[in-house]
């Protein structure tokens, strides 16, 4: 399969104030970082993870590039955590995504025992975290998360998505998904 | 927090013919990476994927030693095949696993688009290909598996499972878990 050029992104990054971390600030890094993804033609997905008040992860999606199917944001964003931490339990960490986690991030997201989870844009579709079921509701899995679901840089973050399949659409490059 | 040594594994490995590449051929092949798993003192789950008859991917349980939370089985393996395969979709493979997938490595199940999942054990606790819950059930969800679930090597698989948490809980060592 040929490789396309990704189609020019009409988005431009956010520079949210250092000074105030809340939501909106960690999930900017998120957006910014699906705008890198856009530019290296992957769906537009990014994440970061955010412990202590620091970002200690931030990763978008790189499925295509590395024609690797579980090279999805969240799940670089885990491992990058992880490694940081010095520990595969995250326990007090919060992870930030454009998008409603996939069932794999989503599954990934409880494994890793973080904290929190905060998304932009649900999915109803392919989303296990709310959207098409709810993970964190599985009474026997060891751990459960607290859930942010929406709202959150969620307009922004839509329209970078379907913007982006718009785009390829135009370009004729309907193949992708991730 | 200290490692301790891997309790001695009382289980040898399987050598099946190579002549009938049937699902106990694979599962033997997984099972023998579950041992490898305890003696490197991992969680003694393993791994396979098979493509047009060959073992394109084997790999193990490593997230102990790697500190990473996403280094199970089963997203090593499909890493590993959609390397080998050089394309994310794995349309035309089998896994096989000697345990049902948790939340995470079930939903990458889907995201690889294998075409089939053969697990030894289920697991009601964390499965969720049939388990606790299945992810193959969402309607919306783009691929859908065939699962072959328990049978294969069943009892063998999980001897290995409950041997390997006896030994570790004699040991004191009871925070081990993936």
């Amino acid at each position: 399969m040929q490789k396309n050029a990704a189609p020019p992104c009409p988005f431009d990054k956010r520079f949210p104030s250092q000074l105030v971390r809340d939501d909106t600030f960690y999930m900017s890094l998120a957006f910014n970082q699906g705008i890198d993804a856009w530019r290296e033609d992957e769906v537009p997905i990014g994440c970061v993870i955010e412990l202590g008040g620091e970002v200690i992860a931030s990763a978008h999606n790189r499925v295509e590039c590395t024609n690797d199917p579980t090279a999805h944001a969240e799940m670089l964003a885990i491992t990058q955590a992880a490694s940081r931490a010095g520990d595969w339990r995250l326990e007090n960490a919060t992870l930030y995504v454009t998008k409603e986690p996939c069932p794999m991030c989503s599954g990934a997201t409880l494994m890793s025992r973080v904290k929190r989870v905060c998304y932009a844009v649900p999915d109803p579709k392919m989303g296990c975290l709310g959207g098409a079921t709810n993970l964190n509701d599985l009474q026997r899995v060891n751990h459960h998360l607290e859930i942010t679901a929406g709202g959150v840089l969620e307009d922004e973050c839509r329209e970078l998505l379907q913007r982006f399949f718009q785009e390829k659409r135009k370009g004729g490059d309907s193949d992708r998904s991730a």
